[in-house]
Formats: C-alpha cells, structure tokens, sequence
C-alpha cells in the first residue's frame, strides 16, 4: 500500500507543452510502460479544441486504446469537451480553473465567476453519470501578471468547485514561485475549508523549489502529488519553461524518506530514456532521470577506456 | 543584518571542477563582482598542487589580489599548503576529511585518522597565528563507496575536527543522497555535539533535493550554507556530475521565505551571466540563473517579433 500518491500528468500536461505532437501508437506505449512502473492514476489526455492544442489532437482515439490498469482522467474544458468525453470509457473528469482572476481571464477569457457558472452543466452531466470529477486551480502561490495570490483567495475557489461537485482538487503552482512556508500556510489555510485527502498539490519547478515544497506539502498532510515523466514538457536548457516537477525527482525523494509510492523508479528512468531517445529526440529535464543518465554514460566511458 | 549567512565557495569548489582553468584576471573579477553582491564570506582558493589541481595553480598570485570587504577563506590541504598560505593575508583555513572511510582513502589515500593526525601541526599553526579554521566533513548523507553514513559517524569525525580546533564545520552532502528527514536526524545529533551556530551545510543538488534540504536544515536551526555562483562546476546537460547548489537558488529560496541573506540576486545573476558569456564559454546550471536568463530571452523574442 503507498504512502503517497503520484499523480502522473506527462501524457497530458506534459506532451501538451511539448514542440513536437507524438503519435497516437507512442502514446498509447508511453501509457503501457507507466502502467507497468506503478503508476495508478494517470491523466491520458484532453478533449479540448484541436486548433488550440494541436498536440492532443487524437484524444478520441487515445481514450480508446487505454492500456488496462490505471485509473485515467482526462480533461474536459468545456461543453463540446463533455461531448466527447462522454462517449469514452474513463471515470474521472479533469477541468481548469485559476485562483487569479487575471491569469483565468487570459486562459479562457472569462471571469472566475463566468468560467464556473459555464462549467456547472457540464459538473452536474459529471455527477449524474456517476463519474468523478478532478479540479485544477492554478496559480496558487502567485500569478504571472497579478504577482501574490493570498491563501484566501485559494480558498475561496477551492469552496467554489467543492460545490461544483469536485471530488479531488489540485492545487497548482503554475510558475513555481511557491516556498515551503507559502506551501505551509496555504495547505492549512485549505485545511480548514476540504478534508487533505482529497487535496494535491500541483508543483512546477521553475526555480528548483519544486521538491522543497513537496516535502513541506507532505508535513502538512497532503498525500497526492502530481509529476509528469522525466519533466515533461520542459526543457533542461530553459528551466525558466519547467513544467512539473519530474516523477522520478518524487518518487526518488519520497524513496530517500522511506515512504512508499508503490513506483518503479528504474522503469521511469527506462521510459523517460525512451521518450528521449525514440520519441522526442530530445532531452528532458528530470534532475533524477539525468543523473542516472548521467552516471551510465560515464561508467560507459569508463568502461570503454 | 542578515538571518543566514551564505558562504561562497564557486571560486574554490566550483572553479577546480570546471574543465578549463579561468585566468587569474578573471578571478580576480568574479571576486570583485561576488562581494559588490554582497557575498561577506568566499572561499577564494586552494593552496593544493598545481599537478592535482591545475585550475588553482595561481592561488599565491590570487591570493595577493583578493579585493576588499569579504572574509576569505582558502584551503589548505597539507605542511605545504600552510607554508603558502602562511605568506598570504587569509583570515580562515580550511581542510577537508570524509566521514567515510573508503572516501577518505580515495581521495588522501589515508585513514581518517592518519589523515586528522597529519594535518595536526597545520591546525596548531593556525592556532598559533590567531587565524580560524573551518573544517570540510564529507559524505556526510552518504558514500559513494560504502553507501549510507550513519549520523553517528558523522558526529564523531565533528568531534574530532573541533578537537583539533576547527571553529566553524561545515557538513557536506558530496554525492547529494540526502533528502529532508536525513538532514534533520544528522544536524540533531550534530547538535549534541557542537553549537550550530558553528555548523555550516554545504549541500549538492544531484538529484535536485538541495534546496529541500537547505529548508530542513533551516528549520532544524542551522544559519549557514555553502553555495557556488550559478552552480558554478557542474553542467546543465549533465546534473548528475553537478555540485554545489547554486547561490542564486538559496539566496531567491530564503527570499521567497521573508529570510534576509543580505546578497543582491539581480547582481549574482549578472555575474553567472558574465561567466558563462565572457568567461567560460559554456551554461552553468543553476535553477534561478536559468530561468531568469530564459525569461529574459523569451522577453526579447517577443520584444524582436
């Protein structure tokens, strides 16, 4: 039984950011091979707009070669995103929402407000299936245009999509700003609002943080933890661009403290190791997948000498 | 009056692991520009043999040229080092054990305590000469060799470090195993021992835990922590050969953290930024300094577009 809960997001919030769109048959082995390292809960895709996100553009096909195993989400933006979700076979629903009013503005062009009050058919089509429903609010510990966002305002919307029917919400830092004393004040101020065990926290590593926060997250209570393999989506050469923070950087530093997550570290390296070399074509960002990286080269050179 | 204290070492530590050696000139200008940030401490050198380090080959010229207003410190390996260092105007020495033995013998290819014993007459001169010595205890979290280093031992090599009258020690995580929970076991037993008002954590960022870290490290009450400018001796293409974390990375953590560090991190990044362009010729991998050099690019993409 983990410990902890690793919540992988790379086949979505990872490929999304992405240069390069990766077929659908990449995919659906990228799926098979974290399946097979462990990893129960994974985010597969999103049914929004091609034209916005080209990159996810074969969700309706993905969905229906989800290797078995997982628990899969998948991202529902809107109305025409429910349409197509519903015609799938997968038990959670994932959708968006920013804790600043300026940062959901430039998302989605819409108030805070708005954006909910729109989204509420498609939370109560959610509830009335049976199914479950994942919220993300982001920007949590600062915004990019508005800077600090205070805990209250976090709990504020953390009330809101609670009543919308949100069974796990994922608090997100989106340009990993968050420090572990902000992490603190912020999971306690929430604390008071929603029961930890259906909290996450959501960490970008944009400025190396990224791990120092989710030790202070897990002191403070929270159990679930979303990464994306290898960095996903970033880029070793801009961390300024990091995405999350790398599921092997959490499952090496929760393996270091002794709790379990019930992941193969070695198998995530080996996967990463394969997005790089067959896939991507090019390097991820992950400290820990470098590192091992890293160390094979040099006892590879070592070796040949 | 800054809350912690960080120590630079990027002109020692992070300089004798770069491959190529930086002029004297340079040097002297990194210095130069390391105290206008504010840094108060800086290890400038080592008084090490130009055939085992030849990227330090200049510490007697360096040391004759050290600009005013920061405490420097220099290390000083061995009887030959002290009659080197003994001519130049140093406040501080400093020397290096491992905790581990394997370790120790690798790199002195003595006993920890044929190798303390050694270095006996040195820590009376300094003694003698009314200067202070800082003591380097490695492998504090663990040993590439013999794998885990129990606090214990770690404890006793402290023990005998101040015996031979080291005022300050700092504790350093070599091959960067250690995460939070470690850290926080190792500076209490530490503490047991020695006040921690002299104990220093000198933390590398293998697998990016440094900053986690640093912030159980803070908690648990130490005040001081080594750093390298930019991560200055490790690689961003390959983390798992990097060292020291990088100063920009503490100094924007405890900022973050409402902790006064009294260092400028506009200046620091300026000063990665002239030592990757004008001197080095290669990235140096530091989180912060990455990011904002990646912010900055992306502004003036769009700037141009």
């Amino acid at each position: 039984m983990a410990a902890v809960s690793i919540y992988e997001v790379g086949p979505r919030d990872g490929l999304q950011n992405e240069p390069e769109s990766v077929s659908t048959d990449d995919k659906v082995e990228l799926l098979r091979r974290l399946a097979a390292a462990g990893l129960a809960r994974i985010e597969a895709t999103s049914f929004v707009s091609a034209s916005w996100i080209p990159q996810l553009a074969d969700a309706d096909d993905l969905v229906r070669r989800l290797p078995p195993g997982p628990v899969y989400s998948a991202l529902v933006p809107n109305a025409r995103g429910w349409e197509r979700f519903r015609k799938a076979d997968i038990p959670v629903a994932a959708f968006f929402v920013s804790a600043s009013e300026t940062h959901n503005h430039k998302n989605v062009n819409r108030s805070v407000d708005a954006h909910l009050e729109a989204f509420r058919p498609v939370a109560e089509s959610v509830r009335n299936e049976g199914l479950r429903l994942r919220a993300y609010v982001s920007t949590v510990c600062g915004c990019p245009y508005e800077g600090d966002v205070p805990a209250a305002r976090v709990v504020e919307v953390v009330r809101r999509v609670r009543e919308l029917g949100a069974d796990e919400i994922s608090l997100g830092d989106t340009i990993g700003v968050g420090s572990p004393g902000r992490v603190r004040e912020l999971v306690r101020a929430v604390a008071g609002e929603a029961p930890l065990d259906g909290i996450a926290l959501h960490l970008h590593d944009t400025f190396g943080r990224a791990l120092a926060n989710v030790a202070a997250g897990y002191e403070e209570g929270v159990r679930t933890f979303d990464a994306s393999l290898g960095g996903l989506g970033g880029c070793p050469y801009a961390p300024g661009a990091s995405g999350n923070v790398a599921t092997e950087d959490l499952v090496d530093l929760f393996a270091a403290e002794g709790i379990a997550t019930g992941v193969d570290l070695d198998a995530l390296v080996a996967t990463s190791a394969w997005m790089e070399d067959a896939v991507l074509q090019r390097p991820l960002p992950g400290r820990v997948y470098r590192a091992r990286r890293g160390a094979a080269a040099r006892a590879e050179g070592a070796l040949s000498d």
